[in-house]
């Protein structure tokens, strides 16, 4: 078979019959980022055929000239078995992972007034010391029978409680019953970490006590993590204290099958793509935990807990449960309110018998990142007020209510804040023009990239600064129409279409067209409307809110003016506004130490009403106002 | 490195450095029996080198005309680097094997007396109808919330209960999950194959009801398994109707690794040997299942339940608990009432989350195989009379009692019964001399052969025989002593010692040493002192019991009179002994289908008063004083 060259990195793999270059990169270990799910229409896995034959499936969205310079979609173009091929990736997924971690500031400075409260304090996993009577020949008991005996006076006696029911079974893995000879010999008195789940009680480990050691604890280690479509963010915890003792950001490893919830549920429809996607997860999740443990100095198998917040989307996934049927009408996933599996069970790294709690989630659209992100606020317990949060993702996820009522929708955003759908978008990572200003007189602009080099191309804020800036000095129409009357250099017209051009240099050239604002425009819209309607459904505006939070990555950088310029949100006072930075991340961290926010999870999650826009029938016409700038309805951004 | 050529199969192997010709062997898959665990003592994996060097270990056993015709101990001898080697191995275990298979007529003809009464029909493992809501956009629930209310609401129903205390978890596998989305879209009901244990409810199974199908009811299928030191037997059950599918037993694979449970026990101090004969009885388990299947027309997928008796250290090994303790001084075992794990958990290739029910051992020589034995006889629970349960195996085991108490108690019979420590001792299969008849005037010998072939051996019945009808020709004295002073041309003395020539054809020769009986006497005094002693520590003899329960594979062969003349049993009536055969299977069989049996396993268990004859200080001179044949005191035998 033809042997595959990939440039820049000179990666070679000899390709399989009849594959296509998307596979045979991926064989290759190399990351190609297919936001379409590899269906020939987002046009982000092109890559640049240097020598060699290659066939391509006919596809309209290449244009002539594209083909003429050797460009090919990587997903639809097939490798015969005629020639070795060298081609060039485009994409610079790789290189912008490095520095995204660099740049996570956000996780270096965790606010500790969303840290869970040390009076809170109960993980699941608990510990008892106990002495089993010392093995005596003839008296009946095994080994087994008096570490049971002797866990179970333990337990009685913490709980005050009668001789335990005998339906209550206490769990021991089968790890431990072969461990259990030496371990039981091995000191007079040991450690048991065990999790009661209603009448069951499992073991989870244990320790010989070493008396002649300083601390005769035993370490108990938590993982909080949040799955987020495009990023992982985890924090390793002490779980005696609840403090921090490391924590880290990943991009997800699945992001090389799609970018957005929807097209990983496409990538997944195979069996063995799902099972590819859950092996992406749970290595990153693995890396972490193994980066994480050796900045603390701790060992994996100490890890006896585990909580985890994220999508419905990103949970089918982690978990290997086809994830098909959250799109596909009735819109019935599998499942919401996930048991306890062990890490063994998911294949994740830590005590093979650690629980590991999945926060609920509430519909095909707002998961267990929201009900984990609801605990970093009073909003749904505490507060008479009410307010909207809202985490801006790929997905924007709405809750809104008080202590008495809690409403939840979703809306899909697209990728385009992610820079997904934009000609030249990228992420908000080194390269990408975040800030555009636009001369008034002239058209033209001037523009920040991160981290200061030659731009690369242009991220979601980047977009909503540079939009509302024409928009301020009148480049652009209502509609999202560019500037045709007077000339400006900025502006290129191409028969019905026109393009803005933030940088001309060819090199460096950054171009963004009306059909790219469009996207900016529907994107905006969606939230908006979802915003609006949900809102509407109980009799009130935007005046009714004492506040907003928001929350999520994108959060972050987004200027308030902006957002509302465009229409995205409407204009709110400062103190109408917290931001929350990784709230499904807090949130995990709250559930993982705490018994009460564990209640306040699972009670939230069955208080939400989940409305699925997607049925309702007022949704397309709000949307429809919304496809303008600001609104149809300018007077909600005054 | 050298290759190592193995006779008679001409089976090849490269050896390892440093390895034994023993090591070499197995890993060819060549089976060589080493009693002894392979500490250079049984004699019994003697090898011929052909060709070759070799580096015999120093042993005294081995006299120097063996040492000259190239004799050689497979366990103490290494293969250095220099030439290929050529061997022959001399023991015979393959070619046993299919005989043995053959010869099973007790498993051929299973006693219906001893089968449960479809009156008590009730497994573990149930099957409930369920027939979800179907999915409903906005009604808040998942495809788990459909399957988990339909089935609490089934189970609700057929216990006529109040709907399911919140305690009361459902466990619904991993594996489960992953399928849910298909399988409850595949049929608008379900079968639920589940296990109800104390508060917890395990789901083992789930498959559509396929309406089109003649017969709704998915088969659910059981196996009760007896692991015997040496043999294992298997049935596969019908769940639904307790009749037995196939039935068939087979050799345990650890028997390469030594004969008896001690030797077991020494052979797996180091991890990797406990592996190695975990591995080893595992493919002997999985083997008979998948033939088992094979016959019955089933899948393994629908296998649900298991239960296993055996003896305690059979338990352990199969589980991959370390056994040492059990012969370690306070004897005690790792476990007696094993808890319920899966059959994933133990490496069975069969439904991954059936139960396995293991029947609870009650000492580190009275094991599962007694409490389950005893299911099959009414003696422990049924009878006012006074019954001496008696298991011969490798170990004797004995249980004396009736419905108001029950003692039990082991000895180590040695595997002298089933050919093991007799020089040309062998198991009960083709070849073996199993009854031989002694003239009063000569003393030569006439013999009857298993399979009518030329002898290779004497198994343990035929040594009874020969002993029995030595003393009553009075060729033997009490002590064990052959004649010396008639003389006999089947009697050879060799200064000091005797031996007793069976045949004297070259080819074809059998003898048996004065100290081949000596091992015999000890055999019969271990057993017949523990019956003894049981009885006396409750101011009872033999006349007081009502009679006698003989189980096992050698009560099968064992001439009652023979018994009484050597001294192993008293003088019984014939309408005194019932032989039942494997109770240990049947046993198992019976608490497969029976909850009733269940229950009188557990209640049984717990109600052996269990006497460890090896801390009995009156144990050595009842067994000193069984040392003779019959008896220090004859009278117990008339």
């Amino acid at each position: 078979m033809p042997a595959v060259t990939f440039l820049p990195s000179n990666a070679v793999i000899e390709a399989e019959s009849g594959e296509t270059i998307l596979d045979a990169a991926r064989r290759a270990g190399l990351s190609v980022e297919v936001p379409c799910g590899g269906k020939g229409i987002c046009k982000k896995c092109i890559v640049q055929v240097i020598s060699g034959d290659i066939v391509r499936e006919d596809n309209p969205l290449m244009d002539k000239s594209m083909l003429d310079d050797g460009y090919a979609m990587a997903c639809r173009t097939l490798i015969p078995n005629t020639s070795d091929v060298r081609v060039r990736l485009l994409s610079d997924v790789e290189n912008e992972h490095g520095v995204f971690s660099e740049q996570s500031e956000d996780m270096a400075s965790i606010d500790s007034a969303i840290l869970p409260s040390k009076d809170d304090l109960e993980p699941m996993v608990k510990l008892l010391s106990i002495t089993p009577v010392v093995p005596i020949a003839g008296d009946g008991l095994s080994d087994y029978d008096r570490l049971l005996n002797a866990f179970s006076e333990a337990l009685v006696e913490i709980t005050n409680a009668d001789p335990l029911h005998p339906e209550i079974k206490i769990d021991l893995p089968i790890r431990l019953l072969r461990s259990l000879p030496e371990l039981i010999r091995s000191s007079p008195s040991l450690n048991v970490a065990y999790f009661v789940d209603g009448a069951k009680i499992r073991v989870i480990d244990i320790q010989p006590i070493l008396f002649d050691a300083e601390n005769t604890a035993i370490p108990r280690l938590g993982i909080a993590l949040d799955i987020g479509t495009t990023t992982v963010a985890m924090r390793l915890v002490d779980l005696a204290t609840g403090n921090i003792l490391a924590f880290k950001t990943d991009y997800n490893g699945q992001i090389a099958c799609g970018l957005d919830v929807i097209s990983r549920i496409n990538y997944a429809s195979k069996p063995e793509r799902l099972e590819e996607l859950r092996t992406k997860i749970l290595a990153t999740i693995n890396e972490l935990i193994e980066s994480l443990c050796q900045e603390a100095d701790a060992s994996p198998a100490f890890i006896y807990d585990m909580t985890i917040a994220a999508n419905t989307t990103m949970v089918h996934l982690f978990m290997g449960i086809p994830p098909e049927y959250i799109r596909l009408d009735p819109y019935v996933p599998t499942v919401y309110d996930v048991p306890f599996y062990t890490a063994a069970d998911l294949g994740i790294n830590i005590c093979p018998d650690a629980v590991v709690l999945i926060a609920p989630s509430v519909g095909s659209y707002v998961g267990g990142d929201i009900t984990a992100g609801l605990l970093c606020t009073s909003l749904a317990h505490d507060s008479e007020d009410i307010y909207l949060f809202l985490d801006i993702g790929t997905n924007g996820e709405l809750i809104l209510g008080n202590n008495e009522f809690l409403m939840g929708c979703a809306c899909s955003a697209g990728p385009a804040f992610e820079g997904g759908g934009i000609t030249q978008g990228m992420r908000a990572s080194t390269g990408a023009i975040e800030h555009v200003d636009v001369d008034k007189n002239t058209g033209e602009a001037t523009y920040n990239v991160i981290g200061g080099k030659k731009p690369k191309g242009i991220c979601g804020s980047g977009m909503i600064s540079l939009v509302s800036n024409l928009i301020r000095t009148g480049w652009i129409d209502f509609a999202g129409q560019l500037e045709r009357d007077r000339p400006s250099a900025s502006i290129e017209i191409n028969g019905r279409s026109a393009s803005y051009i933030i940088e001309p240099k060819e090199d460096i050239r950054v171009v963004v067209s009306e059909s790219d604002i469009q996207n900016i425009i529907r994107a905006k819209a969606a939230i908006f409307s979802a915003c609006y309607l949900l809102l509407k459904n109980i009799g009130m505006g935007f005046a009714d809110l004492k506040g907003m939070v928001i929350a999520g990555g994108f959060g972050r950088y987004l200027d308030f003016d902006d957002a509302a310029t465009i229409g995205l949100l409407p204009k709110l006072k400062a103190d109408q506004v917290h931001f929350l930075g990784n709230t499904s991340v807090s949130g995990a961290h709250f559930a993982l130490v705490s018994a009460r926010h564990r209640r306040l999870l699972n009670e939230t999650a069955k208080r939400i009403t989940y409305i699925d826009l997607s049925t309702d029938l007022g949704y397309m016409d709000e949307y429809s106002a919304a496809l303008f700038l600001p609104h149809t309805d300018a007077s909600l951004f005054n």
